[in-house]
Protein backbone atom coordinates (compact mmCIF):
# COMPACT_ATOMS: atom_id res chain seq x y z
CA UNK A 1 0.00 0.00 0.00
CA UNK A 2 1.57 3.22 -1.19
CA UNK A 3 0.83 5.82 1.47
CA UNK A 4 1.07 8.70 -1.03
CA UNK A 5 -1.86 7.45 -3.08
CA UNK A 6 -5.35 8.88 -2.57
CA UNK A 7 -8.28 7.07 -1.00
CA UNK A 8 -10.90 5.98 -3.56
CA UNK A 9 -14.61 6.35 -2.85
CA UNK A 10 -17.52 5.35 -5.01
CA UNK A 11 -21.24 5.75 -4.64
CA UNK A 12 -24.22 5.36 -6.94
CA UNK A 13 -24.60 9.14 -6.91
CA UNK A 14 -24.38 12.10 -4.54
CA UNK A 15 -25.20 10.36 -1.24
CA UNK A 16 -21.62 9.16 -0.73
CA UNK A 17 -20.57 12.78 -0.35
CA UNK A 18 -21.52 12.49 3.33
CA UNK A 19 -19.02 9.63 3.58
CA UNK A 20 -16.43 11.76 1.77
CA UNK A 21 -17.10 14.54 4.28
CA UNK A 22 -16.66 12.17 7.23
CA UNK A 23 -13.38 10.83 5.78
CA UNK A 24 -12.15 14.32 5.01
CA UNK A 25 -12.98 15.55 8.52
CA UNK A 26 -11.13 12.66 10.14
CA UNK A 27 -8.22 12.42 7.68
CA UNK A 28 -7.61 15.95 6.35
CA UNK A 29 -4.05 15.09 5.27
CA UNK A 30 -5.34 12.39 2.89
CA UNK A 31 -6.43 13.06 -0.70
CA UNK A 32 -9.54 11.56 -2.25
CA UNK A 33 -10.90 10.40 -5.58
CA UNK A 34 -14.69 10.21 -5.63
CA UNK A 35 -16.73 8.51 -8.33
CA UNK A 36 -20.50 9.12 -8.40
CA UNK A 37 -22.20 6.74 -10.82
CA UNK A 38 -24.89 9.30 -11.65
CA UNK A 39 -25.65 7.70 -15.03
CA UNK A 40 -26.93 4.57 -13.30
CA UNK A 41 -28.28 5.85 -9.98
CA UNK A 42 -30.22 4.55 -8.06
CA UNK A 43 -28.80 1.10 -7.25
CA UNK A 44 -31.41 0.34 -4.57
CA UNK A 45 -34.08 -0.74 -7.04
CA UNK A 46 -31.73 -2.87 -9.16
CA UNK A 47 -31.02 -6.59 -9.08
CA UNK A 48 -28.02 -8.32 -7.47
CA UNK A 49 -26.24 -9.08 -10.74
CA UNK A 50 -26.70 -5.53 -12.02
CA UNK A 51 -25.39 -3.97 -8.79
CA UNK A 52 -22.39 -6.33 -8.80
CA UNK A 53 -21.57 -5.42 -12.38
CA UNK A 54 -21.82 -1.67 -11.77
CA UNK A 55 -19.81 -1.91 -8.52
CA UNK A 56 -17.02 -3.83 -10.26
CA UNK A 57 -16.82 -1.31 -13.08
CA UNK A 58 -16.64 1.58 -10.62
CA UNK A 59 -13.99 -0.20 -8.54
CA UNK A 60 -11.84 -0.93 -11.58
CA UNK A 61 -12.09 2.69 -12.71
CA UNK A 62 -10.79 3.90 -9.34
CA UNK A 63 -8.07 1.24 -9.08
CA UNK A 64 -6.81 2.23 -12.54
CA UNK A 65 -6.46 5.81 -11.28
CA UNK A 66 -4.24 4.60 -8.42
CA UNK A 67 -5.72 4.40 -4.92
CA UNK A 68 -4.47 2.81 -1.70
CA UNK A 69 -7.84 1.77 -0.28
CA UNK A 70 -11.35 1.59 -1.73
CA UNK A 71 -14.35 2.86 0.24
CA UNK A 72 -17.69 1.59 -1.05
CA UNK A 73 -19.85 4.48 0.15
CA UNK A 74 -23.04 3.09 -1.39
CA UNK A 75 -25.13 1.06 1.06
CA UNK A 76 -26.67 -1.08 -1.68
CA UNK A 77 -23.27 -1.93 -3.18
CA UNK A 78 -21.88 -2.55 0.33
CA UNK A 79 -24.75 -4.92 1.05
CA UNK A 80 -24.56 -6.83 -2.22
CA UNK A 81 -21.21 -6.51 -3.95
CA UNK A 82 -18.31 -6.55 -1.44
CA UNK A 83 -17.39 -10.24 -1.99
CA UNK A 84 -17.21 -9.76 -5.79
CA UNK A 85 -15.18 -6.57 -5.45
CA UNK A 86 -12.74 -8.12 -2.95
CA UNK A 87 -12.27 -11.15 -5.21
CA UNK A 88 -11.44 -8.93 -8.16
CA UNK A 89 -9.23 -6.09 -6.90
CA UNK A 90 -5.99 -6.32 -5.00
CA UNK A 91 -6.34 -3.53 -2.43
CA UNK A 92 -8.25 -3.27 0.87
CA UNK A 93 -11.97 -2.60 0.50
CA UNK A 94 -14.16 -1.01 3.20
CA UNK A 95 -17.95 -0.86 2.95
CA UNK A 96 -20.28 1.30 5.06
CA UNK A 97 -22.54 -1.39 6.51
CA UNK A 98 -20.03 -3.36 8.60
CA UNK A 99 -18.62 -0.22 10.28
CA UNK A 100 -22.14 1.18 10.89
CA UNK A 101 -23.39 -2.05 12.43
CA UNK A 102 -20.25 -2.52 14.59
CA UNK A 103 -20.41 1.08 15.82
CA UNK A 104 -24.04 0.64 16.93
CA UNK A 105 -22.98 -2.40 18.96
CA UNK A 106 -19.94 -0.57 20.39
CA UNK A 107 -21.92 2.42 21.69
CA UNK A 108 -24.45 0.11 23.39
CA UNK A 109 -21.95 -2.43 24.72
CA UNK A 110 -22.71 -1.65 28.39
CA UNK A 111 -26.32 -2.71 27.94
CA UNK A 112 -27.34 -6.32 28.48
CA UNK A 113 -29.89 -6.35 25.65
CA UNK A 114 -29.12 -3.40 23.44
CA UNK A 115 -31.97 -2.22 21.24
CA UNK A 116 -30.70 -1.10 17.85
CA UNK A 117 -32.85 0.56 15.20
CA UNK A 118 -31.85 0.84 11.56
CA UNK A 119 -33.39 3.24 9.03
CA UNK A 120 -32.39 2.82 5.39
CA UNK A 121 -33.76 2.52 1.85
CA UNK A 122 -36.24 -0.24 1.02
CA UNK A 123 -33.51 -2.22 -0.76
CA UNK A 124 -31.04 -2.02 2.15
CA UNK A 125 -33.71 -3.04 4.65
CA UNK A 126 -34.77 -5.94 2.40
CA UNK A 127 -31.14 -7.08 2.11
CA UNK A 128 -30.98 -7.48 5.92
CA UNK A 129 -27.30 -6.54 5.69
CA UNK A 130 -27.28 -4.19 8.71
CA UNK A 131 -29.07 -6.76 10.85
CA UNK A 132 -26.50 -9.38 9.83
CA UNK A 133 -23.60 -7.00 10.64
CA UNK A 134 -25.11 -6.17 14.03
CA UNK A 135 -25.73 -9.84 14.87
CA UNK A 136 -22.13 -10.71 13.97
CA UNK A 137 -20.98 -8.15 16.57
CA UNK A 138 -23.62 -8.84 19.23
CA UNK A 139 -25.48 -12.05 19.95
CA UNK A 140 -28.18 -10.42 22.07
CA UNK A 141 -29.00 -7.15 20.31
CA UNK A 142 -32.64 -6.58 19.50
CA UNK A 143 -33.00 -5.10 16.05
CA UNK A 144 -35.76 -3.13 14.31
CA UNK A 145 -35.46 -1.93 10.72
CA UNK A 146 -37.65 0.35 8.64
CA UNK A 147 -37.42 2.18 5.32
CA UNK A 148 -37.90 5.94 4.84
CA UNK A 149 -38.27 6.25 1.04
CA UNK A 150 -38.97 10.01 0.92
CA UNK A 151 -35.84 10.94 2.92
CA UNK A 152 -33.56 10.69 -0.13
CA UNK A 153 -35.57 13.07 -2.37
CA UNK A 154 -36.12 15.41 0.61
CA UNK A 155 -32.36 15.55 1.24
CA UNK A 156 -31.58 16.12 -2.44
CA UNK A 157 -34.23 18.86 -2.56
CA UNK A 158 -32.39 20.50 0.34
CA UNK A 159 -35.49 20.38 2.58
CA UNK A 160 -33.57 19.67 5.79
CA UNK A 161 -35.63 21.98 8.02
CA UNK A 162 -39.05 22.25 6.36
CA UNK A 163 -42.24 21.54 8.30
CA UNK A 164 -43.15 18.81 5.78
CA UNK A 165 -39.85 17.03 6.47
CA UNK A 166 -40.59 17.05 10.21
CA UNK A 167 -44.08 15.73 9.56
CA UNK A 168 -42.86 12.97 7.22
CA UNK A 169 -40.11 12.04 9.69
CA UNK A 170 -42.71 11.79 12.49
CA UNK A 171 -44.72 9.37 10.33
CA UNK A 172 -41.77 7.20 9.25
CA UNK A 173 -40.13 7.14 12.69
CA UNK A 174 -43.25 6.38 14.71
CA UNK A 175 -42.55 2.61 14.71
CA UNK A 176 -38.91 3.39 15.59
CA UNK A 177 -40.02 5.40 18.62
CA UNK A 178 -42.40 2.59 19.61
CA UNK A 179 -39.42 0.21 19.52
CA UNK A 180 -37.52 2.51 21.97
CA UNK A 181 -34.03 2.05 20.50
CA UNK A 182 -30.83 2.76 22.41
CA UNK A 183 -29.04 3.47 19.14
CA UNK A 184 -30.32 4.26 15.65
CA UNK A 185 -28.21 3.61 12.57
CA UNK A 186 -28.58 6.13 9.72
CA UNK A 187 -28.24 3.35 7.16
CA UNK A 188 -28.44 5.49 4.04
CA UNK A 189 -25.78 7.99 3.02
CA UNK A 190 -28.40 10.71 2.45
CA UNK A 191 -29.83 10.53 5.95
CA UNK A 192 -27.09 12.51 7.76
CA UNK A 193 -28.35 15.53 5.76
CA UNK A 194 -31.61 15.18 7.74
CA UNK A 195 -29.79 14.48 11.01
CA UNK A 196 -31.32 17.43 12.91
CA UNK A 197 -34.86 16.45 11.95
CA UNK A 198 -34.20 12.81 12.88
CA UNK A 199 -32.62 13.89 16.17
CA UNK A 200 -35.64 16.00 17.09
CA UNK A 201 -38.02 13.18 16.13
CA UNK A 202 -36.37 10.39 18.13
CA UNK A 203 -35.20 12.54 21.06
CA UNK A 204 -31.85 13.18 22.73
CA UNK A 205 -31.48 9.77 24.38
CA UNK A 206 -31.08 7.75 21.22
CA UNK A 207 -27.47 7.48 19.99
CA UNK A 208 -27.43 8.29 16.28
CA UNK A 209 -24.91 6.29 14.27
CA UNK A 210 -23.68 7.87 11.05
CA UNK A 211 -22.33 4.97 8.98
CA UNK A 212 -20.04 7.38 7.15
CA UNK A 213 -18.37 8.50 10.37
CA UNK A 214 -18.02 4.88 11.53
CA UNK A 215 -16.47 4.02 8.16
CA UNK A 216 -13.98 6.89 8.42
CA UNK A 217 -12.89 5.56 11.83
CA UNK A 218 -12.29 2.06 10.41
CA UNK A 219 -10.41 3.45 7.39
CA UNK A 220 -8.12 5.36 9.76
CA UNK A 221 -7.50 2.20 11.82
CA UNK A 222 -6.75 0.23 8.65
CA UNK A 223 -4.27 2.83 7.41
CA UNK A 224 -2.54 2.94 10.80
CA UNK A 225 -2.36 -0.86 10.93
CA UNK A 226 -0.86 -1.01 7.42
CA UNK A 227 1.45 1.95 8.13
CA UNK A 228 -0.11 3.73 5.18
CA UNK A 229 -1.26 7.05 6.55
CA UNK A 230 -0.17 9.86 4.29
CA UNK A 231 2.86 11.72 5.68
CA UNK A 232 1.68 14.89 4.02
CA UNK A 233 0.67 17.68 6.34
CA UNK A 234 -2.80 19.09 5.75
CA UNK A 235 -2.29 22.58 4.30
CA UNK A 236 -3.81 25.23 6.56
CA UNK A 237 -6.29 26.17 3.84
CA UNK A 238 -7.43 22.59 3.22
CA UNK A 239 -11.20 22.51 2.87
CA UNK A 240 -13.95 20.24 1.54
CA UNK A 241 -14.03 19.99 -2.25
CA UNK A 242 -10.76 21.87 -2.77
CA UNK A 243 -8.53 20.98 -5.72
CA UNK A 244 -6.61 18.28 -3.83
CA UNK A 245 -9.65 16.02 -4.26
CA UNK A 246 -10.84 14.82 -7.64
CA UNK A 247 -14.50 14.09 -8.38
CA UNK A 248 -15.81 12.04 -11.29
CA UNK A 249 -19.40 11.43 -12.32
CA UNK A 250 -20.74 9.18 -15.05
CA UNK A 251 -23.39 11.75 -16.10
CA UNK A 252 -25.05 15.09 -15.37
CA UNK A 253 -22.12 16.86 -13.71
CA UNK A 254 -24.06 20.08 -13.31
CA UNK A 255 -26.76 18.56 -11.13
CA UNK A 256 -24.07 16.76 -9.08
CA UNK A 257 -22.30 20.05 -8.44
CA UNK A 258 -25.57 21.68 -7.34
CA UNK A 259 -26.46 18.91 -4.86
CA UNK A 260 -22.82 18.73 -3.67
CA UNK A 261 -23.05 22.40 -2.79
CA UNK A 262 -26.25 21.71 -0.81
CA UNK A 263 -24.61 18.80 1.02
CA UNK A 264 -21.10 20.17 1.59
CA UNK A 265 -21.40 23.92 1.35
CA UNK A 266 -19.31 24.17 -1.81
CA UNK A 267 -19.21 22.44 -5.20
CA UNK A 268 -16.15 20.33 -6.17
CA UNK A 269 -13.40 22.42 -7.70
CA UNK A 270 -12.27 19.41 -9.79
CA UNK A 271 -15.24 17.63 -11.36
CA UNK A 272 -15.20 15.55 -14.53
CA UNK A 273 -17.78 13.46 -16.41
CA UNK A 274 -16.44 10.04 -17.47
CA UNK A 275 -17.46 6.67 -18.89
CA UNK A 276 -16.72 3.66 -16.68
CA UNK A 277 -17.56 0.94 -19.22
CA UNK A 278 -14.24 -0.87 -19.63
CA UNK A 279 -13.32 -3.85 -21.79
CA UNK A 280 -14.51 -6.21 -19.07
CA UNK A 281 -17.84 -4.44 -18.83
CA UNK A 282 -18.32 -4.89 -22.56
CA UNK A 283 -17.65 -8.59 -22.28
CA UNK A 284 -20.26 -8.91 -19.55
CA UNK A 285 -22.83 -7.04 -21.65
CA UNK A 286 -22.13 -9.27 -24.62
CA UNK A 287 -22.70 -12.43 -22.64
CA UNK A 288 -25.98 -11.07 -21.29
CA UNK A 289 -27.25 -9.68 -24.62
CA UNK B 1 -49.21 -0.60 -40.63
CA UNK B 2 -50.66 -3.97 -39.64
CA UNK B 3 -53.81 -3.25 -37.64
CA UNK B 4 -53.55 -6.55 -35.74
CA UNK B 5 -50.26 -5.62 -34.12
CA UNK B 6 -50.12 -4.17 -30.60
CA UNK B 7 -49.27 -0.59 -29.68
CA UNK B 8 -45.77 -0.26 -28.17
CA UNK B 9 -45.16 2.01 -25.18
CA UNK B 10 -41.90 2.72 -23.43
CA UNK B 11 -41.03 4.76 -20.39
CA UNK B 12 -37.98 5.09 -18.17
CA UNK B 13 -39.91 3.26 -15.45
CA UNK B 14 -43.37 3.08 -13.93
CA UNK B 15 -44.63 6.60 -14.72
CA UNK B 16 -45.69 5.66 -18.25
CA UNK B 17 -48.31 3.36 -16.75
CA UNK B 18 -50.61 6.40 -16.53
CA UNK B 19 -50.17 6.77 -20.32
CA UNK B 20 -50.90 3.05 -20.74
CA UNK B 21 -54.06 3.53 -18.65
CA UNK B 22 -55.18 6.47 -20.80
CA UNK B 23 -54.55 4.49 -24.01
CA UNK B 24 -56.30 1.44 -22.61
CA UNK B 25 -59.34 3.50 -21.54
CA UNK B 26 -59.69 5.11 -24.96
CA UNK B 27 -58.76 2.08 -27.09
CA UNK B 28 -59.86 -1.01 -25.14
CA UNK B 29 -59.89 -3.19 -28.28
CA UNK B 30 -56.16 -2.56 -28.83
CA UNK B 31 -53.40 -4.64 -27.25
CA UNK B 32 -50.27 -3.15 -25.73
CA UNK B 33 -46.62 -3.95 -25.13
CA UNK B 34 -45.08 -1.82 -22.38
CA UNK B 35 -41.38 -1.54 -21.69
CA UNK B 36 -40.26 0.11 -18.43
CA UNK B 37 -36.50 0.76 -18.45
CA UNK B 38 -36.27 0.29 -14.70
CA UNK B 39 -32.57 -0.62 -14.85
CA UNK B 40 -31.72 2.87 -16.05
CA UNK B 41 -34.44 5.05 -14.51
CA UNK B 42 -34.47 8.05 -14.06
CA UNK B 43 -33.76 9.66 -17.43
CA UNK B 44 -34.41 13.22 -16.19
CA UNK B 45 -30.97 13.64 -14.65
CA UNK B 46 -29.09 12.15 -17.61
CA UNK B 47 -27.43 13.85 -20.57
CA UNK B 48 -28.83 14.20 -24.09
CA UNK B 49 -26.58 11.54 -25.63
CA UNK B 50 -27.37 9.03 -22.87
CA UNK B 51 -31.14 9.57 -23.14
CA UNK B 52 -30.95 9.22 -26.94
CA UNK B 53 -29.03 5.96 -26.65
CA UNK B 54 -31.43 4.47 -24.09
CA UNK B 55 -34.50 5.62 -26.06
CA UNK B 56 -33.17 4.04 -29.26
CA UNK B 57 -32.46 0.74 -27.53
CA UNK B 58 -35.96 0.67 -26.03
CA UNK B 59 -37.55 1.56 -29.37
CA UNK B 60 -35.64 -1.17 -31.20
CA UNK B 61 -36.63 -3.72 -28.56
CA UNK B 62 -40.32 -2.91 -29.07
CA UNK B 63 -40.08 -2.78 -32.87
CA UNK B 64 -38.44 -6.21 -32.88
CA UNK B 65 -41.44 -7.52 -30.94
CA UNK B 66 -43.78 -6.24 -33.68
CA UNK B 67 -45.80 -3.06 -33.00
CA UNK B 68 -47.85 -0.80 -35.28
CA UNK B 69 -47.13 2.49 -33.52
CA UNK B 70 -44.64 3.56 -30.85
CA UNK B 71 -45.71 5.75 -27.93
CA UNK B 72 -42.83 7.42 -26.10
CA UNK B 73 -44.50 7.79 -22.71
CA UNK B 74 -41.42 9.27 -21.05
CA UNK B 75 -41.41 13.08 -21.00
CA UNK B 76 -37.61 13.29 -20.97
CA UNK B 77 -37.26 10.95 -23.95
CA UNK B 78 -40.10 12.79 -25.72
CA UNK B 79 -38.33 16.10 -25.15
CA UNK B 80 -34.89 14.91 -26.24
CA UNK B 81 -34.97 11.81 -28.40
CA UNK B 82 -37.92 11.90 -30.86
CA UNK B 83 -35.85 13.04 -33.88
CA UNK B 84 -33.30 10.23 -33.37
CA UNK B 85 -36.02 7.62 -32.87
CA UNK B 86 -37.96 8.77 -35.96
CA UNK B 87 -34.79 8.72 -38.06
CA UNK B 88 -34.05 5.16 -36.98
CA UNK B 89 -37.33 3.24 -36.93
CA UNK B 90 -39.86 2.85 -39.74
CA UNK B 91 -43.19 3.17 -37.88
CA UNK B 92 -45.14 6.18 -36.57
CA UNK B 93 -43.85 7.59 -33.27
CA UNK B 94 -45.95 9.65 -30.83
CA UNK B 95 -44.45 11.46 -27.84
CA UNK B 96 -46.36 12.91 -24.88
CA UNK B 97 -45.17 16.51 -25.04
CA UNK B 98 -46.63 17.58 -28.40
CA UNK B 99 -50.10 16.20 -27.59
CA UNK B 100 -50.03 17.71 -24.07
CA UNK B 101 -48.99 21.14 -25.37
CA UNK B 102 -51.52 21.10 -28.22
CA UNK B 103 -54.35 20.03 -25.91
CA UNK B 104 -53.62 22.94 -23.55
CA UNK B 105 -53.91 25.33 -26.48
CA UNK B 106 -57.09 23.63 -27.73
CA UNK B 107 -58.95 23.92 -24.41
CA UNK B 108 -58.07 27.62 -24.15
CA UNK B 109 -58.62 28.52 -27.81
CA UNK B 110 -61.55 30.86 -27.07
CA UNK B 111 -59.32 33.12 -24.96
CA UNK B 112 -57.41 35.94 -26.57
CA UNK B 113 -54.32 35.52 -24.41
CA UNK B 114 -54.50 32.07 -22.88
CA UNK B 115 -52.41 31.56 -19.76
CA UNK B 116 -50.91 28.07 -19.70
CA UNK B 117 -49.01 26.63 -16.75
CA UNK B 118 -46.76 23.58 -17.00
CA UNK B 119 -45.58 21.47 -14.06
CA UNK B 120 -42.94 18.83 -14.76
CA UNK B 121 -39.60 17.45 -13.60
CA UNK B 122 -36.57 19.74 -13.42
CA UNK B 123 -35.18 18.20 -16.61
CA UNK B 124 -38.39 18.62 -18.61
CA UNK B 125 -38.75 22.23 -17.48
CA UNK B 126 -35.11 22.92 -18.35
CA UNK B 127 -35.61 21.39 -21.81
CA UNK B 128 -38.33 23.99 -22.52
CA UNK B 129 -40.02 21.34 -24.69
CA UNK B 130 -43.60 22.01 -23.47
CA UNK B 131 -43.18 25.75 -23.95
CA UNK B 132 -41.94 25.11 -27.50
CA UNK B 133 -44.90 22.79 -28.24
CA UNK B 134 -47.37 25.34 -26.87
CA UNK B 135 -45.80 28.20 -28.84
CA UNK B 136 -45.97 26.15 -32.04
CA UNK B 137 -49.73 25.83 -31.50
CA UNK B 138 -50.43 29.34 -30.21
CA UNK B 139 -48.54 32.54 -30.92
CA UNK B 140 -50.04 34.49 -28.03
CA UNK B 141 -50.16 32.02 -25.12
CA UNK B 142 -48.50 33.16 -21.92
CA UNK B 143 -46.55 30.31 -20.37
CA UNK B 144 -45.30 29.62 -16.85
CA UNK B 145 -43.32 26.48 -16.00
CA UNK B 146 -42.16 25.10 -12.67
CA UNK B 147 -40.70 21.83 -11.35
CA UNK B 148 -42.20 19.75 -8.52
CA UNK B 149 -39.33 17.33 -7.70
CA UNK B 150 -41.02 15.60 -4.74
CA UNK B 151 -44.19 14.70 -6.69
CA UNK B 152 -42.57 11.63 -8.30
CA UNK B 153 -41.42 9.98 -5.04
CA UNK B 154 -44.73 10.93 -3.36
CA UNK B 155 -46.67 9.25 -6.18
CA UNK B 156 -44.47 6.14 -6.07
CA UNK B 157 -44.87 6.00 -2.28
CA UNK B 158 -48.64 6.00 -2.86
CA UNK B 159 -49.12 9.18 -0.81
CA UNK B 160 -51.87 10.61 -3.00
CA UNK B 161 -54.05 11.90 -0.14
CA UNK B 162 -51.66 12.53 2.75
CA UNK B 163 -51.58 15.89 4.52
CA UNK B 164 -47.87 16.23 3.67
CA UNK B 165 -48.65 15.86 -0.02
CA UNK B 166 -51.21 18.66 0.21
CA UNK B 167 -48.74 20.83 2.06
CA UNK B 168 -45.93 20.16 -0.44
CA UNK B 169 -48.32 20.78 -3.35
CA UNK B 170 -49.35 24.11 -1.80
CA UNK B 171 -45.68 25.11 -1.64
CA UNK B 172 -44.78 24.00 -5.18
CA UNK B 173 -47.95 25.36 -6.77
CA UNK B 174 -47.93 28.77 -5.06
CA UNK B 175 -46.16 30.42 -8.05
CA UNK B 176 -48.60 28.60 -10.38
CA UNK B 177 -51.56 30.08 -8.52
CA UNK B 178 -49.93 33.52 -8.62
CA UNK B 179 -49.68 33.13 -12.40
CA UNK B 180 -53.48 32.46 -12.58
CA UNK B 181 -53.39 29.88 -15.38
CA UNK B 182 -56.42 29.01 -17.52
CA UNK B 183 -54.97 25.54 -18.12
CA UNK B 184 -52.27 23.55 -16.31
CA UNK B 185 -50.35 20.77 -18.06
CA UNK B 186 -49.42 17.78 -15.89
CA UNK B 187 -46.11 17.43 -17.72
CA UNK B 188 -44.82 14.37 -15.90
CA UNK B 189 -46.38 10.94 -16.22
CA UNK B 190 -46.45 10.51 -12.43
CA UNK B 191 -48.47 13.65 -11.76
CA UNK B 192 -51.92 12.25 -12.71
CA UNK B 193 -51.57 10.01 -9.64
CA UNK B 194 -51.67 13.23 -7.57
CA UNK B 195 -54.45 14.74 -9.70
CA UNK B 196 -56.90 15.20 -6.81
CA UNK B 197 -54.35 17.03 -4.67
CA UNK B 198 -53.33 19.23 -7.60
CA UNK B 199 -57.00 19.92 -8.42
CA UNK B 200 -57.70 21.00 -4.84
CA UNK B 201 -54.60 23.19 -4.77
CA UNK B 202 -55.21 25.09 -8.01
CA UNK B 203 -59.01 25.20 -7.78
CA UNK B 204 -61.88 24.14 -10.04
CA UNK B 205 -61.42 26.84 -12.66
CA UNK B 206 -58.08 25.66 -13.99
CA UNK B 207 -58.34 23.08 -16.79
CA UNK B 208 -55.97 20.22 -15.96
CA UNK B 209 -54.32 18.65 -18.99
CA UNK B 210 -53.18 15.05 -18.60
CA UNK B 211 -50.54 14.56 -21.31
CA UNK B 212 -51.29 10.83 -21.32
CA UNK B 213 -54.96 11.40 -22.16
CA UNK B 214 -54.02 13.92 -24.85
CA UNK B 215 -51.57 11.38 -26.28
CA UNK B 216 -54.24 8.65 -26.34
CA UNK B 217 -56.50 10.99 -28.36
CA UNK B 218 -53.77 11.64 -30.92
CA UNK B 219 -52.91 7.94 -31.17
CA UNK B 220 -56.58 7.20 -31.91
CA UNK B 221 -56.65 9.90 -34.61
CA UNK B 222 -53.47 8.51 -36.14
CA UNK B 223 -54.85 4.96 -36.25
CA UNK B 224 -58.10 6.16 -37.80
CA UNK B 225 -56.22 8.20 -40.41
CA UNK B 226 -54.03 5.20 -41.31
CA UNK B 227 -57.00 2.83 -41.22
CA UNK B 228 -55.14 0.78 -38.62
CA UNK B 229 -57.56 0.50 -35.72
CA UNK B 230 -57.76 -3.07 -34.53
CA UNK B 231 -60.91 -4.80 -35.75
CA UNK B 232 -60.95 -6.96 -32.64
CA UNK B 233 -63.84 -6.41 -30.29
CA UNK B 234 -62.87 -5.69 -26.70
CA UNK B 235 -63.83 -8.77 -24.71
CA UNK B 236 -66.42 -7.93 -22.05
CA UNK B 237 -63.96 -8.87 -19.30
CA UNK B 238 -61.12 -6.74 -20.70
CA UNK B 239 -59.44 -4.88 -17.85
CA UNK B 240 -56.20 -3.02 -17.11
CA UNK B 241 -53.14 -5.29 -16.87
CA UNK B 242 -54.97 -8.40 -18.09
CA UNK B 243 -53.08 -11.02 -20.07
CA UNK B 244 -53.76 -9.40 -23.44
CA UNK B 245 -51.10 -6.80 -22.56
CA UNK B 246 -47.45 -7.69 -22.13
CA UNK B 247 -45.16 -5.80 -19.77
CA UNK B 248 -41.37 -5.85 -19.84
CA UNK B 249 -38.93 -4.26 -17.41
CA UNK B 250 -35.16 -4.07 -17.60
CA UNK B 251 -34.75 -4.73 -13.84
CA UNK B 252 -36.51 -5.15 -10.49
CA UNK B 253 -39.80 -6.61 -11.74
CA UNK B 254 -41.13 -7.06 -8.21
CA UNK B 255 -40.96 -3.37 -7.36
CA UNK B 256 -42.53 -2.52 -10.73
CA UNK B 257 -45.45 -4.85 -10.00
CA UNK B 258 -45.95 -3.25 -6.58
CA UNK B 259 -46.02 0.32 -7.91
CA UNK B 260 -48.16 -0.78 -10.89
CA UNK B 261 -50.72 -2.06 -8.43
CA UNK B 262 -50.67 1.29 -6.63
CA UNK B 263 -51.09 3.17 -9.92
CA UNK B 264 -53.57 0.91 -11.75
CA UNK B 265 -55.29 -1.12 -9.07
CA UNK B 266 -53.80 -4.42 -10.20
CA UNK B 267 -50.32 -5.72 -11.08
CA UNK B 268 -49.57 -6.86 -14.67
CA UNK B 269 -50.54 -10.47 -15.27
CA UNK B 270 -47.77 -10.80 -17.88
CA UNK B 271 -44.51 -9.24 -16.64
CA UNK B 272 -41.00 -10.18 -17.73
CA UNK B 273 -37.51 -8.85 -16.95
CA UNK B 274 -35.37 -8.42 -20.09
CA UNK B 275 -32.10 -6.98 -21.38
CA UNK B 276 -32.44 -4.32 -24.09
CA UNK B 277 -28.74 -4.01 -25.01
CA UNK B 278 -28.69 -5.05 -28.68
CA UNK B 279 -25.84 -5.29 -31.17
CA UNK B 280 -26.22 -1.64 -32.08
CA UNK B 281 -26.12 -0.60 -28.44
CA UNK B 282 -22.83 -2.46 -28.04
CA UNK B 283 -21.36 -0.59 -30.98
CA UNK B 284 -22.33 2.73 -29.40
CA UNK B 285 -20.77 1.74 -26.06
CA UNK B 286 -17.55 0.70 -27.77
CA UNK B 287 -17.19 4.04 -29.52
CA UNK B 288 -17.72 5.89 -26.26
CA UNK B 289 -15.50 3.66 -24.09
Amino acid sequence: MNSDLPIGIFDSGVGGLTVYRALHDRLPYEHFIYLGDTARVPYGTKSLSTVERYALENSQFLVEHGIKVLVVACNTASALALPKIRAKIGIPVVGVIGPGGRKAVEVTKDLENPRIGVIATEATVASDAYAAAIRRASANAEIFQTACPLFVPLAEEGWSEEAETHSIAAKYLEPVNEFHPDALVLGCTHYPILRDVIRQTVGENVKLIDSGEATAEEVEELLIKNDSLSDRKAPPTRSLCDDLDHFYVTDAAERFARVAERFLGSPPSKLEAVEVFGADALKIEKVKA
